[in-house]
């Protein structure tokens, strides 16, 4: 601990002041940032999108496991995921942090380093956020706002029959990550000398701690002037997230098990933990992969794209929310999911 | 706890619906709601206004002596009271909530009530959130939209010598009710079958406990053509509050000691507890009253007004941030405020 400084020597205005010193601001769109009552943003006429995501330490992440630039990182990417969602583009966080007081002024810089390099990367301006201490553990509640063009936004409740369904890049990797992130923590507790070889995970480490958000799939829809009918970020596993946007669009669906798209290394790892990949891409969370339904007169503009999976298509709501196994049985989907209020 | 239903019963979904099943939309702004991966806003052509406010248990508030329907209200009006404060009228709001699963879904629905009684009263919509489960306490962030004509927006940084210094409403009340919250805990943890009176203590209660935002005041001055130079809430502290003001407008000031407005039960109660009036105004915190600036020829324009009080004026940045007691004696501003992360 030497050398670090603590949060009670520098208080809330000075930590405010040294974490966002070296914020950039991309966007023409933020006219006024950290420093008043409010930031100031003008979007030109186009409509705003707003989500907010909020972690909490021992429930969304580990901090034996999760390196603090890393956790920034991924808080940031999953907000800006939900704007994607919506076929937007995310423009501007605030960061609401609550710390104990035993973190150092270093180990948050390193927290918003991991931002920064995450709004870098995605073109986000910081333009505001409160630090307060907690009694325990650490909170943090990212609120992010982005702009789309009114005839551009794209909901969960657009789908419509025969639409087909998809998913970009691949599923259940990030679950992967978290379960040799849970084993090697348990090794390290039965024996901190022993040194992990974490070479062939990493695909899917990297996966669970550094995830990316869609930003390309957003520009591909843009560029081959696709408008999808329906989409959803995929954060909580397919099988919620498709029961989700069938809800909300009125529709049914049937989705092929052998066309859920799996990374090989995911299928590696699982195995090792006795998990069918199927099982972890429908449940496992964290993936910030989209689910998206697109016409079908639109399939010729996919087809081709290595980043997207057509994965089955919509039915009529009377028929139900249907997985097709490669034995042609059908099976009702089933959310699993992430509950974060099940009993200990 | 009979009857009660436990968070674990319900999970995130069959939360976050029961908890958002009575929301109203007031504003025409709210284009899209919960239920998708983000809001969607309109403001059309108007500038947009976000700030955001974290709350941490046993640190901002104590559940001991603070109803959950009173600490909604108070957490959604400290967030309007940030968009009041660039003259600006606060439209919608995201809610991210971190509970441990001990909490029953009736506890957070009094939450909710009270953040839905305060968005009633100010016509401000609920259009997102998170909820999320934390290994202990309660922590609630809100980030706060709204909007404004760009020429009306007022920032911290416009004074400009020889302008006035104005305060809304009176000060220390909010800290002269905690003080009595405190005391009323520590009787009753030292016997619980203490009744006490707090009839003599309504009023600082009320402003501790349900505080209220400046509206009245960002209408008056739409009423009679008045723009602040410069303005910002005071919720850390009338010290605190003007050395940041001089900063950003990098100005002086002469507050007089005697023109700040207290009122008379914050007055008999900080007696009781030997605190000079005058430090409770200038240190005390959360009163959410107004600070701000106005050009001398606005002067008749305010000077009838009750709840504003002209307490000093601007003066060159290199004589300094001044009290003037009654007996003439000039002395530095010094911000004492709340500093969460001192050494416990």
């Amino acid at each position: 601990m030497d050398n670090l400084t603590l949060l009670s020597e520098i208080g809330e205005f000075g930590l405010i002041e040294k974490l966002n010193k070296d914020n950039v601001i991309y966007n023409k769109s933020t006219l006024l940032c950290i420093g008043d009552d409010c930031a100031v943003l003008d979007y030109e006429g186009k409509q705003i999108l707003v989500s907010t995501d909020a972690m909490a330490e021992g429930v969304h992440f580990d901090l034996v496991y999760t390196p603090l630039k890393h956790l920034g990182y991924k808080a940031c990417v999953s907000n800006f995921s939900d704007i994607y969602a919506m076929n937007g583009e995310p423009k501007q966080i605030v960061i609401s942090l609550s710390v104990s007081s035993k973190y150092s002024l270093e180990a948050l810089q390193e927290l918003y380093e991991g931002m920064r390099l995450a709004c870098k990367k995605y073109k986000v301006d910081i333009v505001g956020g409160d630090t307060t201490s907690s009694k325990s553990g650490m909170f943090i509640s990212i609120t992010v706002m982005g702009q789309a063009d009114k005839q551009q936004i794209v909901k969960r409740s657009g789908a419509k029959k025969n639409d087909l369904i998809c998913v970009t890049g691949n599923l259940g990797a990030a679950y992967a990550g978290l379960l040799v992130l849970q084993r090697e923590k348990a090794t390290f507790m039965a024996n901190p000398e022993f040194q992990p070889d974490l070479q062939p995970y990493e695909y899917v480490l990297q996966r669970q701690l550094k995830p990316e958000a869609q930003q390309k799939t957003i520009e591909l829809f843009k560029e081959k002037s696709i408008l999808p009918t329906s989409m959803m970020d995929i954060s909580d596993g397919l099988a919620s997230e498709c029961l989700h946007l069938c809800k909300e669009s009125k529709v049914g669906c049937e989705v092929y098990l052998e066309k859920i798209p799996i990374d090989y290394q995911t299928i590696k790892t699982l195995e090792e933990f006795k998990i069918l990949p199927e099982t972890a891409a429908l449940n496992g969370g964290e993936d910030y992969e989209l689910l998206f339904t697109i016409d079908q007169k639109d399939y010729e503009k996919i087809k081709d794209e290595k980043n997207i999976s057509v994965i089955g298509y919509i039915t009529d709501e009377s028929l139900g929310c249907k997985l097709v196994t490669p034995q042609n049985t059908t099976m009702d989907i089933k959310a699993q999911g992430f509950n974060h209020f099940t009993k200990e």
